[in-house]
């Protein structure tokens, strides 16, 4: 046991060491909430037998025998969804300076872990209690559900763990796509206190409305019923995009981003690849995220919806790169890779309704909402969005809610835009967009000012100029010793 | 409404500020045809309902209960297919020097969406129409199609938009094969055009002939029919290493590659990790490349493929690997990974009628060839191919459809080789092999002629001595004042 | 034919160049061996026709519909556990020096080329010939199969070949899980025959006893009948981290590890985003390797068994880095990516056994194993594991062993642990824990040792001192006079 000697004593030190008194009280507060979890989850779970009715899925396959394929394709889309992490990785660590690397790729790591955990924990019976999606997670209403905390209860059955996995992985995206705006100032201990709030509150709450069966699900207006987000344009990217607009507002602009006069500087990236490598991998993600969205392979329209999901993509990455070859007579890559991205937020939400054409003109169109949203949130609102992540999720996802209420064409689900000489579905969209920017407006400016006043937002100006990589990590992400650089320094004197 | 306006101005700018009056003209031709490409995709294209007869695939699903299964396994190596995009980026980034990075990585993101445009646009209705496949796509006849242009028209049903996926991302792996060979000193615009030729027309005429059911697949010499090329040996990698060929042939080879006597210099990558990374990612991809060419689930013999094209990439791999170690000495991984690359290319023909003992010979069979190609592209023709697509693509897919007709066991679809004592398969392979060159040769000269008159295909002198990541696209890859730089430095001055 | 000539021609002259005799025997040695296999696989091979009994796998499907399925999620989730490789890559290659990165990617692609190579061969028939669980494939006992070598042999059909591609890519991984601790000193060419060894020989013969229908999965304590390791704790990770620590003991430290008084030095790696990009990748190739599992999608349990995956994943990530912020006061990563890897280690033997908030447990309870075993490695038994393989999958995997006795809940499968009130398994983890220490200690140890005296194992000093990338391969990682290191440099002398 003397292994595990060195495993208790400095929890107390810890304790007994924080640099204030307010330092030592988050330190204690932080390690009761982590003991009374996990004492909550042991004790008061053992006893209830998860999965008691239908353990092996034997039932669920007797009752539906098309169960195996409908879950295998759930599941690798899952993959495929959570796999995007690595993507948002790889594209704001290309977007940003070397010395903030081990910070940044610790946010893109740990904030899907806490945020899963927080969903795990609250998010998915806040979302989805009460939704008659589930039975046995009966308790909730319209606006939010309380049953299913902790993944526990006799109520789940391989069918419903299946769907918390689906919608763990699409909570988690939301969460990470904030790291990029706030990168290079925001503190990780302030960070990773967010992921834990977008996970288990702001989200799903949100979400529970619209994917549900809350209120913005079952409101109709002019024939149409049910606000639409099929793969999560609003659900996921403009939340995400949202939350990071405020936390990037409240954590205030880099050291050196604007002038005096208010006019911005370009702060460039350090690894261009890494840029595209990003891009890359969140594009094949997508390939999970729209079409997995079926929840069921006997859906065949999966096939549509990969198609315009790859339409919308390369026709905002063209038009994208031409667009500014066109303003700068320089291919910008980085314009190609954000209007491929603006292009998949945005049928991500009309992925399903619409024809291949609409799918085309949906991601060109997106491009001018990502130009739009740059300039005002750069310009106008003169907030520090380190590697553009509002343009393309909020821009983008306002433009998806919209393009579903214009685009749809009455061949699924009876979803019918203006094209169709409907107008009710355009109405419902507006107010989706309405509630979203209320309700994730309201809560994560309440959530950065809180976690402002306690756990605290920002690096000192200190850490700052010298990246965060050293103080609040004690690890450069490219150490100098190493040959690459002793090459680097042998060429020189030579 | 104000921050669309910088969207529209500097478009008139743009037309009017050619450095000549032939720049001029091409800034109107794109511009026009871009405007009418959306045009005609909009106007034309509203009425029709696309998916008219069957949006959700109901009725697919009624015929045919395994279709679920079926798309399922299509789309998702489908993705895998898509996602070896990457790998070529990666590889041939890895290949060549820092300075042209930017350059290359936006080839190898561009080029898959403009070729998939134009696939989309032109190509898919020329290879498959008035192939049988698909009922409703009727026009066409041996050589060429002529219906289903733009995904449009009421004959499109999910069945079909699935197989437009599969194949568009096919037409996708040829355009970037080029990528890497004209690599350093092709212009990025020079290099897009191409992309779009090669998507739109080049690949998709070659392609009909034996995948849309043109002459080579109806064919008949000494009883057997039909030219084989399971999953594109011939389709995608001979045509994509031969257009290879031609464009580094044409744009000619990098400054310092030849010595004044025609001997060959070896011009060093940046990045060896990338070179291993990228092969790691197409080998993954061909999991997708070659089991997904089932395009069923259904047909059992997938698992086969799958071994059989395992098989053939390690054992290419290993005898490369230690085929180069006994001649130098030195392991040279470049050699491993290139020589798994061409036996995975080699098995792509052959992949589903051989068994797995042939599959280990022809992927270590696939070396000579490699070995043999790399010399006469060297040092006979004296082209410079920068990262050495053609070996591996072009002397691997000529390998891989000979191999067909040597080793086919006459176990699946009645395909016999020389080992089961049958000489007319390998005949119609020899006939597909001359077919294949005649055409993309002839065609891609021409292309290549017409780009380099028009557009131009050589970035100039000054360009390529600094690198084309500044003058053509104003971003360097990995920019010097980044901290891993500077530590570099501080490192040198302690 | 003239191309061919440069193939023939060195073999004799490397036979005979060799720069001692015993040298000179291990080429002839080498060269022999090859021609034999592939003498034998052609020749004796040709004549059985693999596959005959049922080629393309129609009867298969007639007698099981549910076949397409089953076999497009085990192929598919094999893919998966494949793409695994390049995470080990890219995390043993960050924590590791830039001098040593070409010899580490060597080892990290062909490690897997050769010991599926061997599998092929040997392996496959070792570990499941006499199983009976695939008819045909008869001989062999509790201990050691002895049929189906080479994927040989009338019994093989589609289903058996899909078995052995799910088989292969698990041998693969144990084989390369040894890379990271033996890297910056261990001689490549016995690397590569260490691969050859695990997975023709060492995995397979304990595989057979626990996967194989051996004497493991039979025996009967208390009620409980056979050791269970779902997805491979102890068949992969405790085999791959045991053979690591032997092989890391037995080639010594890294010059500059230890200190004279025993005490150890930390040598960082060069890059640390790629620490935390091969967790990504390992993390999504889990999903392959645990859900997959089951080898059919008509087992519903694969939801319980990802999510589990996913929370073990979590909850060993979050705790270890909160663990070091107490212990250090920084934001640790690598011990973040260490805590997520161990807790999956750990989950994979009882991810189909334990209800979701036992994965939580199990995941956070394996980081003081990580923490214990580093301890012992480094402290007691002054080894040096470079890259902390042997915490990771040795430690975890005896923790998941050992879950699987303490947390089974009986609702699958009938595994019953301490939970339920049940001994028996626990007393049947623990005779799979020494069964396999005893074999994977003995047999790794005479493997290593054998190597040692006539390949060799160890670089010389000279060759560890400059890194292995030039003398061993020829080949820089990052050639010093790319443009970013002349950026460096100019940047200096700015």
């Amino acid at each position: 046991m003397k292994a595990f000697g060195p495993i208790i004593e400095p929890i107390s030190t810890w304790l007994n060491s924080g640099s204030s008194r307010r330092d030592a009280w988050i330190r204690r507060g932080l390690l009761i909430t982590l003991m009374a979890m996990l004492l909550f989850a042991t004790f008061w779970l053992v006893p209830a037998r998860v999965l008691a009715a239908d353990p092996t899925g034997a039932d669920t396959l007797k009752d539906n025998p098309n169960m195996p394929v409908n879950m295998a394709w759930t599941l690798i889309t899952g993959f495929l969804v959570w796999f995007m992490q690595l993507g948002f990785a790889f594209l704001g660590a290309g977007l940003i300076r070397s010395k903030n690397q081990t910070n940044y790729w610790t946010k893109s790591f740990m904030d899907f872990c806490i945020a899963s955990l927080g969903f795990w924990a609250f998010g998915f019976a806040l979302m989805f209690g009460g939704s008659k999606l589930f039975p046995g997670l009966d308790d909730g209403n319209s606006f939010v559900g309380f049953s299913g905390f902790f993944l526990s209860g006799s109520a789940y059955d391989v069918s419903t763990i299946m769907m918390w996995f689906f919608q763990m992985v699409f909570a988690a995206t939301a969460a990470t796509i904030v790291a990029g705006a706030v990168a290079e100032r925001m503190k990780i201990t302030g960070y990773l206190a967010y992921a834990f709030v977008i996970g288990a509150l702001v989200y799903p709450i949100y979400g529970k409305w619209i994917w549900g069966g809350g209120w913005l699900s079952t409101l109709s207006i002019a024939g149409a019923t049910g606000a639409r987000d099929f793969a999560g344009s609003g659900v996921v990217h403009m939340v995400g995009g949202l939350a990071a607009l405020i936390g990037a507002a409240m954590v205030g602009p880099r050291i050196g981003k604007f002038n005096k006069d208010g006019s911005p500087n370009n702060i460039k990236g350090h690894n261009l690849p890494f840029v595209v490598i990003g891009t890359f991998i969140l594009f094949f993600g997508w390939f999970g995220f729209n079409p997995g969205s079926t929840l069921a392979a006997t859906d065949l329209r999966i096939s549509v919806i990969a198609v315009n999901t790859f339409l919308a993509g390369v026709a905002g990455a063209v038009v994208a790169l031409y667009w500014t070859f066109v303003r700068t007579g320089k291919m910008d890559i980085i314009a190609g890779c954000n209007g491929c991205l603006v292009g998949l937020v945005a049928i991500t939400a009309p992925c399903a309704f619409v024809p291949p054409w609409a799918a085309v003109l949906i991601g060109a169109i997106a491009v001018p909402f990502l130009v739009a949203t740059a300039t005002i949130v750069e310009r106008v609102l003169k907030v520090d969005d380190a590697v553009g992540a509002v343009p393309v999720h909020f821009g983008g996802g306002l433009w998806g809610l919209l393009a579903v209420g214009i685009f749809a064409d009455g061949t699924y689900l009876d979803v019918k835009g203006l094209i169709t000489g409907e107008g009710g579905q355009l109405l419902l969209q507006l107010i989706d967009i309405g509630a979203l920017v209320a309700w994730v407006g309201a809560t994560m400016s309440v959530a950065f000012w809180v976690i402002k006043k306690t756990i605290g937002l920002r690096a000192s100006r200190e850490e700052e100029l010298s990246g965060l990589d050293v103080p609040e990590h004690g690890i450069e992400a490219y150490p100098a010793q190493t040959p690459v650089l002793a090459g680097a320094a042998e060429t020189d004197k030579a």
